[in-house]
């Protein structure tokens, strides 16, 4: 049998923490798995006095995570640290320039420097993994890279931030407002005190990205991602979309088009009865659509230290075995620049959630002015408010009252050329509730 | 780069032609991830006359397929015969022997020699790779094989045959019997003019046996697995899962349990809001339970030639790639030779349907039968027939009514002592209608 495998952990947070007691535990079965021994040889962390409940009494320590991957005893360096830039780059890039494999849950790392650090790693012969940087426990990395080639991949779409899809969840289940459901996600610990990177739609993106990349065969672009986030989703919409059939999710999606590739991250409305409809709380799943493979949906935890550890150690075993990729499935010079389509070219359904003045005629102008950008109607549903969830407080005396309509697929051109002249009308008051509408 | 991989197809039906057509589409893309070509040298097929739309002018055409084996210009086989022995069994056997990477499809063959095919192929270092044996385009071996290493799984399970969920489906959307159901799979060529391997479970057996032995590191073990098909599967258990909040399909179910691995195949009841339920027409799904995982399911094509045709081509690149497996994960001599769970150890809900005779006190003797076994009832429906589909017909003058009984977990001897005493009793006609419930 081969050497042990000598890994080396930069960041002890709770991933880290979660990889060496898995890699202790699961000793003997991924020895069999791998072929050689796994060992933790060295590693680094902001505090070497905290309490992990993990044994690093034979670990070497270092102060600068740059050591754990200069380190002379270390094959393998894991970067669990985290952020675009500083410590976690660093590391990365000492590891990959001496042509050592790389093993990380850095999203953000990714999404910014991406394919230079492909790059490098080609240049060095050394593998860039990452599958627990996108969708934690679920093994979509690995799927796009190595299960797919003979299809053409068409899409790609998924939810990816356990936060925001317990958040929605959380809401429809209770008719709770977005600023509760955070409170409780934040309560809960699925939701940061600063929950902007979450619920902003940003740490989707990011994923997205990456996801992207290897579907697509594309380089990393994660400037050119439409975001929206979820805090301006309202019970009302939430019940809404169950009348009319459909859930709300935060969905991160990428197509081909003919403008070239749309990636988008915004709440969307999916059919009650789809795969990704059903995935509640902090679940994350994956739908890859392309020719000869129809529809592909992976489902599973997103996060978690046990989920994303379980990533980590997959990418852990594959170098043990010499069964590496390029880190994007295709060498750097064949990723494609894309032409990017922005959202404005993006074609579907819409729900749009106005608040009018309760007075004849407006439902038919507003109507109008849908026809005549070519806009056709589905719905058109405005209701007496029912109950306290469905009526609206406003700051004047005018009374309001919500009207939605739903469209039948048009352009986003369109649809804000549509809503500019509503607005201009006069006809409501506060800003339009737009929720994309993904019926495939 | 490398040489071209030289690949012989022995066996061109439906899935052998699109692995061919796939090849040529996709040639560059395929070189392009595989850092080499794939070529197609040689085939083998019954009727070298028909028109299967691919150009196999630059192939050699061998009659005996065990000559692609031997074939000097082939140096990975791809076994698409199918059958547990005969041609395909010889066709591997031959490859595996001179040390030639084998890629096929067929799970009769790896239910019934897949252990010594493992350990022909381990002692001639060469890759046996079978993603397209289970469940289609779903890359749940490569998953089971390399993406939870960290993760002691517990349960596996799956609607692994298009052709019962199919037929399960259409009986269920529109109250169609089960022979009426079967013409129209049969006609739609979902299901086979003798569709026993299918219905009667035997498929799904063979796949759930290769899923098995991926998943908890154990000999595969096919003659172990308790069976049971469709086919007594009646419109009246659909309406009555409907309305109980269940959804009918046929399962393929591995455990750890204190008794050894159990494995089961039959028609289970499964809630309505689980992913699994929500999994209709020819689609397969699998969910996979273990420790820092959670679950992960999976869903997706589980037939036809394009879906199939993927996942043995995503074998093939992985070949290509220098990027294989030992075939179960574990070298054939770590594999354990499970414990058997048998099935009248399996502990859970089960669903009665009993034709009894309409006259007061018969419910309560049925269920003081099933308290003498320890047997507690979840709920107890005896309906007069509302309508055509839940009246039953009798041969004789006697009325019967359908007494459903929904009971709470218990242990397969129990609810079969219980149910032998209520056949003694006399109280009913017929054969009880048994369905067990999965609710996890």
């Amino acid at each position: 049998m081969s050497a042990a495998l000598r890994v080396g952990v930069a960041g002890l947070g709770t991933v880290g923490a979660s990889v060496i007691r898995l890699l202790d535990e699961r000793r003997t079965a991924l020895e069999a798995l791998s072929g050689r021994g796994i060992q933790v040889t060295a590693v680094s962390a902001r505090d070497r006095s905290r309490d992990r409940g993990i044994d690093l009494s034979n670990v070497r320590w270092h102060d600068d995570p740059v050591d754990v991957a200069t380190d002379e005893n270390v094959d393998l360096v894991v970067e669990l640290i985290g952020g675009s830039n500083g410590a976690a780059k660093d590391v990365v890039e000492a590891a990959l320039k001496r042509g050592k494999p790389v093993v990380t849950a850095n999203k953000a790392l990714l999404a910014e420097h991406g394919l230079d650090l492909a790059a490098l790693a080609e240049e060095n012969g050394a593998a860039l993994a990452f599958e627990a940087a996108v969708a934690g426990g679920i093994p979509v990395i690995k799927a796009l890279r190595e299960a797919l080639p003979a299809s053409r991949l068409t899409r790609i779409s998924g939810i990816l931030n356990g936060t925001c899809n317990f958040i929605l969840s959380r809401m429809e289940e209770e008719g709770l407002s977005f600023a509760d459901a955070l409170v409780e996600a934040q309560r809960l610990g699925y939701a940061e005190a600063d929950p902007t990177f979450d619920v902003g739609g940003f740490d989707t993106a990011h994923k997205l990205s990456i996801l992207t990349s290897l579907a697509f065969g594309t380089q990393i672009d994660a400037n050119s991602i439409y975001v929206e986030g979820i805090a301006s989703i309202a019970p009302l919409d939430l019940a809404m979309a169950d009348e009319l059939g459909y859930r709300i999710k935060l969905l991160g999606v990428a197509t081909r088009t003919d403008a070239g590739i749309e990636q988008r991250v915004h709440p969307t409305m999916v059919p009650k009865s789809s795969a990704i409809a059903q995935v509640m709380g902090v679940t994350n799943a994956v739908a890859i659509d392309g020719s000869a493979i129809g529809e592909l949906t992976l489902v599973g935890p997103g996060a978690g230290g046990g989920a994303t550890a379980t990533a980590v150690i997959s990418d852990i075993v594959d170098v043990a075995r010499g069964a590496v990729r390029l880190p994007f499935g295709l060498p750097v010079a064949l990723l494609e620049k894309a032409e990017k389509a922005p959202i404005r070219t993006h074609k579907g359904g819409y729900y749009i959630r106005l608040s009018v003045v309760d007075q004849p005629g407006t439902a038919a102008a507003i109507a109008t002015r849908m026809a005549e950008q070519g806009i056709s109607l589905e719905s058109i549903l405005q209701r007496k408010p029912r109950d306290k969830k469905q009526s609206e407080s406003s700051d004047t005396d005018v009374k309001t009252v919500p009207l939605v309509l739903i469209t039948h697929a048009t352009s986003e051109d369109a649809a804000r050329r549509a809503l500019d002249a509503v607005l201009a009308d006069g006809h409501i008051h506060g800003s339009p509730q737009v929720i994309r509408i993904e019926t495939e």
